[in-house]
């Protein structure tokens, strides 16, 4: 089924202003896209599958928690229900916290603040961002989780009664409209998430738009590709893992899921990269054709632009 | 500091009856240890780094969820706080969940059963290792989500009032003194957890106890190595990976974690396997020293006797 033609659809996880909408509105910035929340990581995938949308921007790895195991999930895709879905971009997004406030309630500012807050609201995994902040002028004070930050800011910007706050992005702060009490509250500076841009393969649209990243020094491109091995074959992930040095392709990371079709067998997913040349074009298609003749299963789940090295 | 001659102590995970407490009284239950519990992960490691305890048996994979993060950042050991600790043994648990109620509530079992449960208590992830069980019996029944599968059969131990059940193993119920309403109530049969059998290095008592572990047709040695690389130098993964096989060593599983020194870079940590023979005596030790001119660091995890060819 193709689509209309139209505004190009940007699936994201999560409920409006979340982090992953904040990558996704970065990302998509320079276009009319239109950007759908996706409650849930298995939606996404699906919405992309069915060409619902034309892409999606999902979570992969986060530089303090690892990786995303959801999203690992998904790409392995065991019942081939994505099969269309490949990876086209990716996105690095550094998470700032804020501490928000219903707008007006605090007009003297951080400088002024007199310790009136009572309640504070975050996802559960943002208070041990913050415990510096929180140990020094929130000790004691009653802490509410939430199904995510963008949710504390949006009751703290409705709440009439209490002195509360949220933590979440600035970005949320001007979604809900609330005021930024003070800002960068993390204790980590360098606390990262990584998103994954996604596309169908078969959507037409999706194809034309050459999504514009920002150009690197030396740009490497990333290939991820997943496959799964038999481990009664001694030395066979040590010679599958050779085929991509063999054919010039650096490796960069590592993951493995159980494959859930036999206890303690797994799917791996190798990220390699390489510096395009004349010699290495055909790199990404050589090693996968040796990887069929060692592996169970092998799939290519797309090459992009490494984005890391415009960071540094 | 060594520890006074007395009774052996272990270490496990959670609370009393959890499956930890399992996995230690099935891996020790022909000594007479001491099974202590330790609410954190971090709690056991410290315990054994201090030789407060002789052993600790800590969950590190299960068979559907995939590798255990907390366990793979305490053998990361960043800060260096765990340097005397190691694995020596390893043991697998098959997850069987049970439907428990008070004693003597339900006289005629399960075929009597009479559908009068109106409120159930389990650890949220048991809730859907049993999907088939609640949707086909307990539709609509309230579910209590409590801290561990072995707390729900404490609540149903004492809950006077309600008619009420819990989801937790057997090994609970005997704990606890509940009736086993059903047994293997799991959706997959196969669902395990492997638990690792760690030591202090140092502790003299400890290194007296040989593990008398089930022997298996064909032993086979299990090496857990961890080491980080400079990802700026292309190949550098790859040839790490390749020393494993240059020495003889079966790579049987990769897991990486965020190094938090710098981001986006890990620490790996490699196991891998070999039969032992006069020839490859030394090769976990020729490996190391390999190792240590191509990584940043690199660490012998110890080095045990394979359970998993014992099951089959």
């Amino acid at each position: 089924m193709n689509m209309t033609l139209g505004r190009l659809k940007v699936a994201f996880l999560g409920p409006r202003a979340s982090f992953s909408h904040q990558a996704a509105a970065e990302s998509f910035g320079r276009t009319s896209a239109e950007l759908l929340p996706h409650i849930t990581f298995a939606d996404a995938f699906s919405a992309l599958q069915q060409q619902e949308v034309d892409y999606a921007v999902i979570p992969c790895e986060n530089s303090t928690n690892g990786s995303v195991v959801q999203t690992l999930d998904l790409l392995a895709d065991r019942n081939d229900l994505y099969k269309d879905v490949k990876v086209c971009g990716e996105y690095y997004l550094t998470v700032h916290h804020c501490l928000l406030v219903r707008k007006g309630s605090y007009p003297s500012g951080w400088e002024g603040y007199d310790g009136s807050i009572t309640k504070l609201y975050t996802h559960p995994q943002a208070w041990g961002q913050c415990e510096l902040l929180l140990s020094k002028y929130f000790k004691g004070v009653e802490r509410q989780d939430v199904s995510s930050t963008s949710k504390g800011a949006e009751i703290v910007s409705k709440e009439m009664e209490e002195r509360s706050a949220a933590i979440a992005s600035r970005f949320a702060a001007d979604f809900h409209g609330v005021d930024v009490l003070k800002e960068n509250i993390e204790d980590r500076a360098d606390n990262t998430t990584r998103f994954l841009i996604l596309r169908n393969m078969r959507a037409e649209r999706a194809a034309q738009l050459e999504l514009e990243q920002p150009a690197t020094a030396v740009t490497t491109h990333k290939t991820l590709i997943s496959f799964a091995i038999d481990h009664s074959l001694p030395g066979a992930l040590a010679n599958a893992l050779l085929i991509f040095k063999a054919h010039g392709l650096n490796l960069t990371s590592i993951n493995t899921r159980p494959s859930l079709k036999r206890a303690w067998q797994y799917i791996f997913f190798v990220e390699c990269g390489r510096t395009p040349s004349d010699e290495n074009r055909d790199a990404v298609i050589k090693a996968l054709n040796d990887l069929r003749h060692v592996t169970e299963f092998c799939r290519d789940l797309g090459t992009w632009k490494d984005q890391l090295g415009a960071r540094i």
